[in-house]
């Protein structure tokens, strides 16, 4: 090889160079350099990365190895903590009081934020946190990325909401979205409790009221799609609607139907608990109506 | 731990959040990430970012796996392959030629360098190579970068060679000094042959001639620290000295024993080939008085 340096480097692709030129500056930390961070220092894919690799060990530029090294990961616990830094440190939370709520993808601690000590509460998002575990045993390759569902999941949900809640408030009764960071929301304590778990003294007033924000949010084009007595929060003054990360906007195709099985689930609701009957033609043209629904 | 969060939080210091940000951050490029990919990002060292690590895998809140990769480092040719192609792009060299010398610790290359097309020689510097092998199969551990032992002797010797060059050329007969990158240098074409494989006519002039260079660097405060017939090469109008990676300054504590053993080596190759006697002290003192040795 020594004495074929002409040819050899005549031989060599800049796709070649920028290969060798990723494990040079990477052999600065590792004895033998993973394949992955020579694909993230050259920005090519791990496959044609791997191509790549495989002539210049065939041209014995370089010298491959199955090599074993000590790994880690986090896990979903570290990752409201890291949110929870995050907030701390740009001050919209500055202390966290206790778990308030626990949901199907969600827990909610109440907290205190900003320069006022204001009671605010922390949403975080779970979502993907379940499937991670099947997950995390079948996969082996890391080009698919499913070792970050969870996390990927998460964060989309919390920045949904979050983006919905910012784009409803104060127009529609929902909670005042005050911060995000990756799978969390900082935002306003929810106002008085589930539907599902009381007893109002006037159903048929708290059932227009409720109808009225889902007509409020329908005129700002934006459709709850998954309502129902367990995130209608009622108060002395009104109701609340909370938990919107599978809303959908009125282009969706779904979006007429999504809105008659929320408008469906309340009143059947209604129906079964304090017998009021209400037509849902009715109802949902009279929002349709009012908006511009597809 | 989900019902813990306040605690946890109090209880996780700024450096095991920097590691877990470390983390989250490499989460994109490794199912498991490496710990010298969580030191180089957190800059601490391995041997304390493995006892943050441990504590946070006690706190469960990083997961830790011996795993296995597909890893890579470049072999020595690489390396020239890359100092030519910094030669290339920058316009020192633009062709490449044959292979007319192999030393001890270097190969040498005809090419033809800048807009001229001049022929120059490459020096490639191979000062660690040979250990090298043994090295690797020894040792397992990262830190103490033995395995980086060829790049860095090699690139330390051409950067001598070349700022010393810079600094005697062209006041002492040396090698004119072109380019350098990493273990290679590009200089001017040697001239003439070297003394040990010629016949010269009169031996005499050459000696002088010889001996007036080797006071001409002392002037200058460098002695070449390895001189002998295989490093002067002679010509019709004079002697060039080169191979300058072990030279030594007036400052070091052998400088002197080490100019009197250059000199030495000099002197007896002219006595038994031919039949010159000059007196060493009288040669040395004559040097070291026309400079500032100590």
């Amino acid at each position: 090889m020594l004495e074929n340096i002409p040819e050899t480097f005549l031989n060599t692709s800049n796709r070649e160079f920028r290969v060798l030129t990723a494990i040079e500056n990477k052999m600065k930390f590792y004895e033998w350099v993973p394949i992955e961070d020579i694909a993230a220092f050259t920005e090519y894919d791990i496959k044609e990365t791997g191509r790549i690799l495989s002539t210049l060990a065939e041209k014995k530029l370089v010298h491959r190895k199955i090599a074993t090294y000590e790994g880690y990961r986090i896990y979903f616990e570290a990752y409201y903590l890291l949110a929870l830094k995050a907030f701390v440190e740009r001050g919209s939370v500055n202390a966290i009081g206790d778990l308030i709520g626990v949901g199907k993808e969600s827990r909610v601690y109440s907290a205190a934020g900003g320069l006022t000590g204001r009671e605010v509460i922390i949403k975080f998002h779970t979502e993907g946190k379940a499937s991670f575990k099947k997950v995390r045993i079948k996969r082996e390759h890391i080009e698919d990325r499913k070792h970050l569902s969870w996390l990927y999941a998460s964060r989309l949900a919390a920045k949904r909401e979050y983006d919905v809640l910012k784009l409803l408030y104060p127009e529609v009764s929902v909670p005042e979205p005050i911060d995000h960071n990756r799978n969390a929301i900082v935002m306003s304590v929810l106002k008085g409790q589930a539907l599902a778990h009381t007893k109002v003294d006037h159903p048929e007033w708290y059932l227009d009221e409720i109808l009225e924000q889902v007509k409020k949010a329908a005129q700002l084009g934006i459709i709850h799609g998954d309502l129902s007595e367990f995130n209608i929060f009622v108060n002395p003054h009104g109701c609340e609607l909370i938990d919107w990360p599978q809303y959908v906007t009125f282009t969706h195709v779904n979006a007429r139907e999504m809105l008659y099985r929320d408008v469906e689930n309340v009143l059947t609701f209604f129906k079964k608990k304090y017998r009021i009957n209400k037509d849902i033609e009715e109802v949902c043209n009279g929002i349709i109506g009012s908006c511009q629904i597809k």
